[in-house]
């Protein structure tokens, strides 16, 4: 099946690009959207990232195939209430949140009859609005998709088809595992970044280290440009995992601030071997297929694929955008 | 004056492209090279950025007006003495090593006889060879200069004219004074990016990890690509620095920690003002005037500059690559 119409709630960088990769599609939804704020509204509008944009996220919802709520993590329980009245029969809700185990839950609790599948897009950018928008974001980036064993299999089936139509590549996890890693691969970088220019800025020589930043510091402090909103929200709907990562790299830089005060030759290897995991890390993400590969190959180690969304998935045929 | 010959002794990124910059003056200097490794003097000659290459260091040295030191710090002290004794009278010898007080006293104790002015530049790519070699890689840098009460005023006035030649703004500190400054802007940055690399490669879930990791995390382990030698070369040439920033930075990670195990509302504003420091960082670099504003304000507070440096200065006319 092709999407007849799609809700877009929340128009930042991650719901206006949504938008505009739908409209590259051979037979492109109706896309209504919605955000709280009318600057976001005006500039989706402008981007032609939606088609037309509602009054409320209900309103946007109502009549779609598909719905996505784009907005920060602990905003969405709140939004699936509201919504969950006037959702079409087997209309799919998903979300791109950076957390996953608490909103799953919180779901399941606030609108148990809505087919709803957790969604997380690794993709974007250091910049949040509209204005940035890009239709070819979600090209070739992993997508994690972290139904239950109580979703429908068709609204698995419907979640793949709307990552695939993407350009992007789903990737199946359950919902604590999802946020165990993006603790370690996306939050920790966040909070490393906002925590160096927070404990640097507040140097008395602040002012002569400034002068001398150049581009390792740039480089280094960049997602602290982060929204403050979105990632504070993570903190609080991920916290164990975070606090995990946080207590992980203490411990490796209490480490290496042993190495540094003994005066240890053996800097140079630890150096050496961390450079040596980058380039292989670099390297396997170089070398992934650009082709889809085997529904087996698409999840996490933890997750259990029922048999009922294997049959589901079987033969879909994706489109996606030119 | 202007320079008659130039030896770069060290050909990788820096030292060739100091070459690339001199040949791009009006009346170019006869750049000579040398490198202890093959491949490097071979790029360096094939970039043209050298005009000949001399046997070893001190034949390079022979005759110059100016001899650069561009190699990894811990060998400056040995290069250094075995310069010394081929030396023109009055031939300025600078280096560009990343950390300078322990640098500065070793050349004094070394070679006292070599007027000697340590450099800095502020200035760098993530790759370290020849091959990436550029020109305009001083283009509007910062570049620290750290001469001592010692130095002969016609060395530090040599030392500002090869700055500005290459177009670069020479910064006068005190040696310790700038090891402190770096160690916060330039040292911790790559050390957090090699522990952030270290600690998540060395996690259970790596794979998984790796396959969710995505832009954010590609930007905060980008400088774990550095040399090994040359960072190890300054932890341990810069240790109580070091540490000191190691510290500050742990305890600001660890009263983050607090905030996230708590719960605290309060994490969004901390992340606010974390940005807020960014962007006012990046308004007042974006801001820096190109043209060299007056001797005043190219220091460090800490350093006295001697009337015999300032008259030796007055009135210089640099040239400056197009």
């Amino acid at each position: 099946m092709a999407f007849q119409r799609v809700a877009i709630v929340g128009l930042g960088l991650i719901g206006a690009s949504l938008g505009l990769a739908l409209h590259r599609l051979p037979r492109p939804p109706l896309v209504v959207g919605y955000d709280r704020a009318g600057p976001a509204r005006s500039e989706a509008a402008r981007r032609k990232a939606v088609d037309r944009l509602a009054p409320a996220a209900a309103e946007a919802a109502e009549g779609a195939d598909v719905v996505v709520l784009a907005t920060p993590v602990r905003t969405i329980p709140g939004l699936l209430a509201e919504i969950a009245p006037r959702l079409a029969e087997g209309c799919l809700v998903t979300d791109t949140g950076s957390t996953k185990a608490e909103l799953v839950a919180a779901a399941a609790a606030t609108a148990p009859g809505v087919a709803f599948v957790g969604g997380h897009p690794m993709a974007g950018k250091l910049t949040s609005g509209a204005d940035d928008a890009d239709a070819a974001l979600f090209q070739g980036a992993v997508y994690c998709l972290t139904p239950t064993a109580d979703t429908p299999p068709a609204a698995v089936a419907r979640a793949v088809e709307l990552v695939e139509a993407l350009g992007a590549r789903p990737y199946f996890l359950e919902p604590a595992e999802h946020d165990g890693l993006v603790a370690a691969v996306s939050h920790l970088p966040y909070l490393l970044a906002s925590t160096l220019m927070a404990a640097v800025s507040a140097e008395a020589s602040w002012r002569e280290m400034a002068t001398l930043a150049a581009g390792g510091f740039a480089t280094m402090t960049r997602l602290a440009t982060g929204e403050p909103e979105m990632y504070a929200d993570i903190c609080l709907t991920n916290r164990d995992a975070i606090l995990h990562q946080l207590d992980r790299f203490a411990a490796e830089l209490a480490s290496l601030r042993e190495a540094v005060a003994a005066g240890d030759e053996a800097l140079r290897e630890r150096f050496a071997a961390a450079r040596e995991h980058h380039e292989a890390w670099l390297r396997e993400r170089s070398g992934r297929p650009s082709d889809m590969p085997p529904l087996e190959e698409l999840k996490g180690p933890n997750l259990f694929i029922p048999q009922s969304w294997q049959d589901a998935l079987r033969g879909r045929r994706p489109e996606r955008p030119q």
